[in-house]
């Protein structure tokens, strides 16, 4: 069977299978994923078995330490696993639920109810983590999932699906509800993209390119991930202590992720009473300070920045420093040059505040707190299969709603147009 | 100056706009929508003598009586407009709307708040009206809109941009708020969809190929309006006499339209009562009947229906008709072979009713009532920009909430992420 054949069957098999999910009870589902995450428990040997060649593969191609720790499968991980689905049997279920009930004039009831999206496509790299845990928020949302992980996790994800597979069939469900798409060929990919014939959404998670290469290519509607550009402007108002714990936090507590800050913008009053102690212990804490002129002045360890480093998402410990003469100059910066992520504001002044919150036109905006909880935990979501950063759909972290979609429900004894 | 730096300066010259808009009071966006309205009625000859060349011409070409009655535009239809837009000014601003409030247990109040969508690219075919219509809702919900109009309309659509940029110079915004292309070199679409560096979404309206070709090359997200395959599915319980009219309505009363039905699935149970006295009033209205060869046993004047046939948008007086033994069958043949836009089931068992608009899978599904009513007006929305048939973001018409966005909006004193 050609590459295209085998992924246009899955997709379709994905598809077939989503008529059953569709109105499958909580009950079910929720018997579904408590069997997988008991078979995850039953098969823990064999599955940290399979991971050891994929570690063993990706030391020899030479990946970074930081990619095999996200490959890494071992008993600890397989219990946080498990951990995560038992929250998510917890989550209440979005299916089925009523919104926007409405009564019109000719006696019309219109509701709008939510329904599942269908078949979802995965598409992600070396972490195995994702294969259970996107296959479960599809699943408990009432989707079926077609998952395309990355080559280099071939040999857990094999390991992992049979585990899936198992949960399925003894729930006596198609066991098309998860398929993968078991192959390193990454032109797999380009065939994914194009099954808009039998795919209701793609959701890709990894690297910048890849993401991009998908949005452009894709005839199958997608919710991407971009860049994270974060800001950080401390007011005038700004209580600088917090200002200082904020900042701190949202530079150096995790730096390689998405919602770390990478530029801090600071009123010119308060500058010179602020930046001193915050770039030292961020320098001391080993951040690379890249500052525009009038920063240097005050600080002049600082490198000079150049007008890339206004646009650019570090991933590092690396942070642009820039001094603005309003709030205005700083929310105009942050929607020029920033990726539309997670921007704060710190201030006491709450009109300061609220017109940030209103004007900032980012993925999730804060006042007071670090941008580090752009997160779907974090924000009480409950669990999160991502973070949209476009505008369509959802914005933000996605939890088991953003799962859904929606259907106009009507109901009349009659009623016909005139 | 290339058609490609053309669009592309359009594009970017919409997307400037949007910042503007973004956060512009409900109060300034009523004034500037009402002087359009003020405009329109100012300039009505100007207009009026602009679309004569393009009926003109449109006569010169060819083209059929329907496109022609599209085209046009008279002092009629400018009051149409007008009042259209009288209706719009009334509607709620869904502009910085807040909800899902959420408090977190270390203190961050969490919000959601709704937010223009941006800058918005609207693809039509030669309906001047669309030129009004959309930029009117697109103002209103805070984004700015770069327009492609088919190109038998340049000549009205010229007259009425210079109308809505006329309004906006005089309410002191800047002038491209809305931006047209204006070029009948139909490659411009093929520019206009690669813009996803400027354009936030685009909304394509016209025929079926063009609406596929676009989501297939676009890079900017796409809210597209598919086929109507729609189906009345007329169950044992059903009220007959409310089913005829039902029936009769859906069929008939506007059989070019979207939501007109198709297909009428009968459950076998009631098909000889009730068959005869329908078909033969939809024969004597002109409808051709296409029917499986159980219907042809009861009506025998029906041709056979193909296979291809259950798949088809008519758009015309012919009908599909079938035989079911079962609710099941009714709802598995409408998730297939429909197109997910508008299906109606007729039945007095509430059970019935619940289990069909549950499991069937459209933007709007109906108890005893026409498929005809899905449609932004009749279904309370105030005004429509079309009607969504995909599953993110939009399903069903598309009023003023469905061309905004959202963001979280977090407020704290001082959190930190651990």
């Amino acid at each position: 069977m050609t590459l295209k054949k085998l992924v246009e069957n899955k997709a379709k098999a994905v598809k077939a299978a989503s008529w059953e999910m569709y109105n499958l009870s909580t009950e079910k589902k929720n018997a579904l994923i408590s069997r997988i995450a008991y078979k995850l428990l039953a098969h823990t040997k064999d599955i940290v078995k399979a991971n050891a060649l994929d570690m063993e593969n990706g030391r020899k191609i030479g990946l970074s330490s930081a990619l095999l720790d996200r490959l890494l499968i071992n008993e600890k991980r397989i219990y946080g696993m498990v951990t995560g689905i038992k929250d998510v049997v917890a989550l209440p279920d979005p299916v089925g639920m009523i919104h926007d009930r409405t009564y019109r004039p000719n006696g019309l009831k219109v509701e709008k109810m939510r329904v599942p999206l269908g078949a979802i496509g995965i598409i992600y790299e070396a972490r195995p983590n994702v294969t259970i845990d996107a296959a479960v928020l599809c699943l408990k949302s009432g989707n079926t999932v077609l998952l395309r992980g990355g080559s280099e996790a071939i040999n857990s994800n094999r390991a992992l699906v049979k585990v899936l597979k198992e949960a399925i069939k003894e729930e006596g469900l198609p066991v098309s509800c998860v398929e993968f798409i078991d192959t390193t060929d990454r032109s797999a990919v380009r065939v994914m993209i194009k099954q808009d014939k039998y795919l209701d959404v793609i959701i890709p998670r990894g690297s910048q390119p890849l993401i991009k290469y998908i949005i452009g290519e894709s005839s199958v509607p997608v919710i991407a991930h971009g860049e994270g550009n974060c800001h950080i402007y401390v007011g005038k108002a700004a209580d600088l202590n917090a200002a200082e714990e904020i900042v701190f936090n949202a530079k150096t507590q995790r730096p390689s992720v998405c919602n770390a800050a990478e530029k801090l913008l600071v009123h010119k009053d308060i500058a010179r009473k602020f930046l001193p102690a915050i770039l030292k212990r961020l320098a001391d804490a080993g951040v690379e300070i890249r500052a525009d002129k009038s920063v240097r002045v005050i600080y002049k360890k600082a490198k000079l920045a150049t007008e890339a480093d206004w646009y650019k998402e570090y991933h590092d410990l690396i942070i642009g420093v820039k001094l603005v003469g309003s709030i205005e100059e700083a929310i105009k910066h942050i929607n020029i040059f920033g990726s539309h992520h997670s921007d704060a504001i710190v201030s006491r002044d709450r009109t300061a505040c609220d017109k940030f919150l209103r004007e900032v036109d980012s993925s999730a905006v804060f006042a007071n707190a670090s941008t580090r909880f752009n997160d779907g935990f974090e924000l009480g979501l409950g669990a999160e299969i991502g973070i949209s950063t476009q505008k369509l759909h959802a914005r933000g972290p996605m939890g088991l709603t953003e799962l859904t979609s929606s259907k106009f429900v009507v109901r009349g004894n009659g009623q016909i147009r005139k």
